[in-house]
């Protein structure tokens, strides 16, 4: 049971949400300025912020945190340079506010609009990462939102003194620095997850038990992907060359991203020409390979078990298993996989449409890597994050995904019993957009 | 605690996805033919529905069944066929699918698009409303959606001969009959709540109550509306006769309907003249009023207590408030109101574009009725719900809330290693939708 959110952080969430409603009727002039304000905040504070991260290093290392999240908590000045010059391009973004979905005129006199307006606040909860907190504070302001940030333990000091910068910035805005508020205590953190009412998303960055342990204790709708189980099919028609490119690149390029493979699926017709190939291939590049009875009858060293279908390494581990045919493989992405994104290797026409059309993942990909499921790659400028639900925003989810819509109905003195009576008819006449 | 789903449950949900899965990727015709074919199903039916409706309104009588909901239990002869006719008119709605939403050249020979696709299968969970089944079941198969249906106890023989129906029509489609299945008993209704990865989404039909369990207990998302707190505001700008016609409207056309009013706020400039006025319109209308201490001066004979602000009558009451101007009133619904539909009736320019840009509703209206929100009257043909969620969709929900979209991305060969190198270039080109 998780405990009710106390009375301060009620009071400092409702402030935030005041705030954010104030933010989220200002131009897009406005906003984007407010957000230019913040990477100047950032470089006024380019010291306190790199000192307080080395505390915050130092700390660590006194408290022999892992490598991996060392390297993700440090933050030097290149990489600050990179997050602030992230800011600057989030201010550049088209808005994504105020665009007319819908537009009908009702009956004479009664038109309805649906237009794009910001969720309000957004809850967001990182593990280590102090150049999350940059990214995700610049996207909240630039598409009307407040927000409710909660850094990593360890990030402390470094999300604080971030937090202080954009919040200086702010002040040489339109847009009041409260809109942004940081959470330090756990406790906060689990306050935030029952703030229904105050918060509207809840953006976790971190790992995937992090998203479960919040989709599983709030009542808040969680924009985040629990498992990135991401598969590549080699089709029986596949040009082995390019099949051993996109292997590669799918498992290798950044392992630990959500969006590299775990699991290699081989056409059973295709399997004796390609495995040796690939076999070599990724023990030259230090990949373990666990393959099923028949990859392992055609050279894999090492055993898959059950487990290994449902895991995601984040590492250079693959598991790989030779299917009889596509239908075969598309049993298997179905059972296993993630709905994340999904490759095949083919030049067969029937066989890259029929996958395209049945894997039900947020990505479905031909001939390329999986590695590009990527809300920069895609093109949306910068990314909020990735989500493997099911309803939209799915898959790399970029500015748009922090918006929502409402109906505009202007009527003069239309009322709804004159069209139950049937004095008037609605005439549902589409205007231009 | 909810008991975990039983193997039956999981084995017939486990069905429906697999013919779903099918369904979802055939044409527009061929789900159009099946809704068609549904129809006609129901027709075929036509007696054996009548009959069993009877003998659960016969039961219903002899347990002393409420008459409001004896009402929505029975369905005659002329309700069916009112419901043929709405299966018919799904058929013909606009396809949901396949709609190339973006589409852009990330690189020469690497082109993204993205389009879209069912969700996969719905759950419905209905109270005693026969006539629902055929509305959501043909909604569902048009937008190539497998679905789970669940009535309400006392509709048990209604809707078991309805779905036999339904799917003695989908055998002459090409769609599988077990694309729909129908729950019995509550153990199966509690089980659908934890039919995560078998179940997208979960549409509940019924009472406040209902809706609130459900978001409750499970993962799934949920499309409905847990309240409809909406409001009038009377600016002091108001035509008189105007605003009196839209509260009466927005009261009395149909009091429980979720997007009628249950609080009028009235500009305390304009309080004196209209409030009079009013008070003798509602009382004639049956409308019992509650105001709060002003407007008690000014005539309403019965006072509001705190709770009246956040109570969905249903009914014939109306409570009424004397605020001191329009920022008062923004202030109000804000607090007490469930971002259902608001309404402002004035002439005065600047006060309506503040109330439209500040009240954070599904449905933001000027001197309109705010009985207009609703999928039909917005154009939509037809209506799967009404969700006062944040995120999209929102407010009245046609067809495109049943589907979501999918990334498609084709490619020659691209890794991500050769952008990440400087090797290639993006080109984020937009290409024609």
């Amino acid at each position: 049971m998780i405990a009710d959110p106390s009375p301060d952080l009620l009071a400092r969430a409702a402030q935030v949400r005041r705030r954010a409603m104030f933010l989220g009727q200002l131009g897009d002039g406005q906003r984007r300025q407010a957000v230019r304000a913040m990477a100047a905040g950032l470089e006024q504070n380019r010291a306190a912020i790199l000192a307080a991260n080395q505390a915050d290093l130092e700390a660590a290392a006194a408290e022999g945190l892992a490598p991996a999240l060392v390297a993700r908590l440090k933050l030097d000045g290149a990489k600050l340079d990179g997050a602030i010059a992230g800011v600057r391009q989030v201010a550049e973004l088209a808005d994504p506010l105020g665009r007319r979905q819908l537009h009908t005129e009702l009956d004479q006199g009664l038109v309805l609009e649906r237009v794009t307006v910001p969720l309000g606040v957004l809850g967001v909860i990182f593990e280590a990462r102090p150049d999350a907190v940059m990214q995700i504070a610049s996207l909240a302001i630039r598409s009307g939102n407040g927000a409710l940030l909660k850094g990593g333990r360890e990030a402390r000091g470094s999300c604080a003194a971030i937090l202080t910068a954009l919040r200086q910035g702010l002040a040489a805005s339109e847009v009041a620095p409260e809109a942004l508020e940081l959470l330090t205590s756990r406790e906060e953190s689990l306050g935030l997850l029952k703030l229904d009412g105050l918060v509207d998303l809840i953006i976790p960055r971190g790992s995937n038990e992090l998203v479960r342990f919040i989709q599983d204790h709030t009542r808040i709708p969680v924009l985040g992907h629990a498992d990135g189980i991401c598969h590549l099919f080699v089709d029986r028609a596949a040009d082995l060359q390019q099949a051993l490119r996109l292997a590669l690149d799918s498992k290798t390029q950044y392992p630990a991203a959500c969006n590299a493979i775990e699991t290699l699926l081989v056409d059973g017709a295709i399997a004796p020409a390609f495995l040796p190939l690939a076999i070599d291939a990724f023990a030259e590049a230090g990949v373990e390979l666990r393959g099923d009875a028949a990859s392992q009858t055609l050279g894999v060293g090492q055993g898959a078990s059950e487990a290994d279908w449902s895991t995601e390494y984040s590492d250079l581990i693959l598991s790989v298993k030779v299917v009889a045919d596509l239908e075969a493989a598309l049993e298997h992405i179905a059972r296993y996989g993630s709905r994340h994104t999904d490759a095949i290797c083919t030049t067969d026409v029937a066989a890259a449409d029929r996958f395209l059309a049945a894997v039900n993942s947020a990505g479905v990909y031909l001939n390329c890597s999986t590695r590009f499921a990527d809300g920069y790659r895609y093109g949306f400028g910068a990314e909020v994050g990735i989500s493997t639900q099911t309803l939209p925003p799915r898959g790399p989810v970029g500015l748009e995904g922090l918006v929502t819509y409402r109906y505009r109905l202007r009527g003069e003195g239309h009322i709804a019993a004159d069209y139950v009576s049937g004095v008037r008819q609605f005439s549902h006449r589409s205007l231009p957009l």
